[in-house]
């Protein structure tokens, strides 16, 4: 069998060659804990600093803004147990990933409802928030549909809850955090354009190492530690820096910012032609999620009655590689939750698949791509 | 300047090649996501699996008790955290590393103290326990003298403690757990033979990827979840698998484990040449920690009114990197808890230097490291 056909850029991206040549000496001769007082050890301590300050003007903060972590969901964990205290009040969106949802159903919880488009208006954020509510996290684009979210425009809500409160003498502050793991290349990333107070981003999403994230923290916030130990990340998380995946991280960054728009561009034309053979072939296909606020690799379609996970499986014997939904929930056979908040039936939920384009999706992927999906569901759904 | 002298090697060992030749596919063509549903990451999931198998065996432990983390540090909360509640009480060496320090810190902590050679005796802590006490957590080595504690023996003591509860009718449990990222590769490994409940690995201290490590959880124990989220790790700390960090930590672990006699050997006899040349040129030099139950590659010593600080630097300028003790210890300008607790004055603690071997360290590196030294102290300490 030839090379698959790669459709689940969302469940993970190559690492770039270019990202892993700068890597590489980390791994090897430049090994040194950056914590020791040799030049040679100091150097790295440098060079960490130096990727920590790339990654910082990425997006817009300060270099002792941003707190290195092992991952999105370790990011995600720092923001909510850093920030909040037992029982407080947190509203995230709906279609948030499993990440977000994990931590914030240890606080007391609200959900800003989706529209049927997998949009988070600010209006049903502001429904949400109550007199109580310290946190609000809100995806820039969720991993299934790839919906992206107003975030601007939630934190301009935001803004206004905090100037009610600061006038009706409320005193629970309240804090805007989005998991920005999906868009990063795709979207303006610079927060205070954003309007966030903290900021989660990975670089296994944006063709860098795994295990491999960040927090920034506006600097006007204290976060009580996650992880305490020796003192590393502002106390925040301890342990000995992995300066291989920070450097690799802030050169993945740099790439995907760089090329933001002409990898947006070639994507979103493939992604297109794909959704065109899809739905062109297939009248009962439908697409989910926004068509005109998307990330432009994401294509979420459901079929009534598919059993999608056969046509995943089918597709996987013919070379080409997709996904039911995020590869998490998948694995634990439980519908997704993003399908759900859309409202979408049960059997349009069970029959839906993801395909995501990235950087490395030819014309010629598609092409056959194309050709052998629509023949996987028609098969499958007896079309 | 030639290739500098090591001997720092309990800060941070060298990548092994043969490690990193078994990681280089998942940072290449194997990156996928091991959650995802076709068959090369089902491959990916398989390899992850084989490798939490060998990480298991090394420890004789099984598959499943084997949690894969993003280093020593986030095991060691990740024992403390998923154990404990507000409030509990633990049981600490003295001389342990502020992995253990700061996480205990947040609990009711007692410290068992140290011998006047970094030796936390059984007596000691049994000293340190009371009834309302729910873990003990003893290093296996600590990271700067390298003083070997009798970790059977303290198991042996606890498990007295546990039979005396039932019979007392003192329902607190007690769990032991053990720090031992600095002896994987001396000492025997073998969970029920060292009768821990818990135990801490770090890929990065044998000659493995840095932010990798393990925590083993003996099956009969149920941890509270440190990070949750998409539900890997068994749910207690969730995030998208480091692939290549777990199959380099499998490799690291099981070379480190196949050559422990010889390698020890190796490292003890330079490590012996070293202290031998130091002790014979320098009368007033002092071998901290204990000679008999140490790691092969740590010589800690003190000069009284030494500014070991100058020695370092002066040392790195000549070719040779050495420390004054635990790097991020080091790092923040504290004084030595370690040296504190062997019962060392001021001036000794602050007059300490590190000498740590490794495997790659050569007769020629010591013989010429020697001189070096000995001029260093000489001329620092005005003998």
């Amino acid at each position: 069998m030839s090379t698959p056909i790669y459709l689940d850029y969302a469940a993970a991206t190559p690492l770039d060659e270019r990202v892993f040549a700068v890597m590489q000496p980390y791994l090897a001769e430049k090994f040194y804990n950056p914590s020791a007082a040799y030049t040679a050890a100091r150097e790295v301590r440098r060079d960490l600093d130096t990727a920590r300050h790339e990654l910082a003007v990425c997006i817009g903060g300060k270099r002792d803004e941003v707190i290195l972590t092992a991952g999105a969901t370790e990011s995600v964990n720092l923001a909510f147990r850093g920030l909040l205290e037992p029982g407080d009040h947190v509203v995230i969106g709906a279609t948030e990933h499993d990440a977000v949802r994990g931590i914030a159903g240890e606080y007391d919880v609200t959900f800003a409802a989706s529209d049927n488009k997998g949009t988070i208006t600010p209006s049903a954020v502001l429904t949400a928030i109550s007199d109580k509510t310290k946190l609000v996290s809100i995806t820039a684009a969720d991993s299934e549909l790839g919906t992206i979210q107003p975030l601007v425009k939630i934190a301009a809500v935001i803004a206004d809850v905090r100037r009610d409160r600061v006038k009706r003498g409320v005193k629970t502050p309240l804090y805007f955090h989005s998991d920005a793991s999906q868009a990063a290349g795709v979207i303006d990333l610079h927060v205070a354009r954003l309007g966030v107070d903290l900021l989660t981003l990975n670089a296994a999403k944006c063709y860098g190492p795994k295990q491999v994230g960040l927090l920034w923290v506006a600097s006007h916030l204290s976060l009580k530690p996650l992880i305490p130990g020796g003192g590393q990340e502002r106390g925040l998380r301890s342990g000995t820096e992995n300066v291989a995946g920070a450097v690799g991280f802030a050169r993945a960054l740099q790439i995907a910012i760089r090329n933001r728009h002409t990898d947006s561009e070639q994507i979103r034309g493939l992604r297109d032609t794909l959704q065109k053979a899809l739905t062109t072939a297939l009248p009962e296909l439908v697409v989910n999620g926004s068509q005109k606020k998307r990330l432009p690799g994401h294509l979420n379609v459901s079929v009534d009655g598919l059993d999608a996970e056969r046509v995943v499986f089918r597709l996987d014997s013919q070379g080409v590689q997709v996904a039911t939904g995020a590869a998490c929930a998948a694995n634990k056979g439980t519908r997704s939750n993003v399908l759900i908040a859309i409202g979408a039936s049960d059997s349009m939920a069970d029959g839906s698949l993801r395909f995501s384009l990235g950087r490395q999706t030819t014309a010629v992927d598609i092409e056959q791509a194309s050709t052998l999906i629509v023949e996987a569901i028609r098969h499958e759904a007896s079309l």
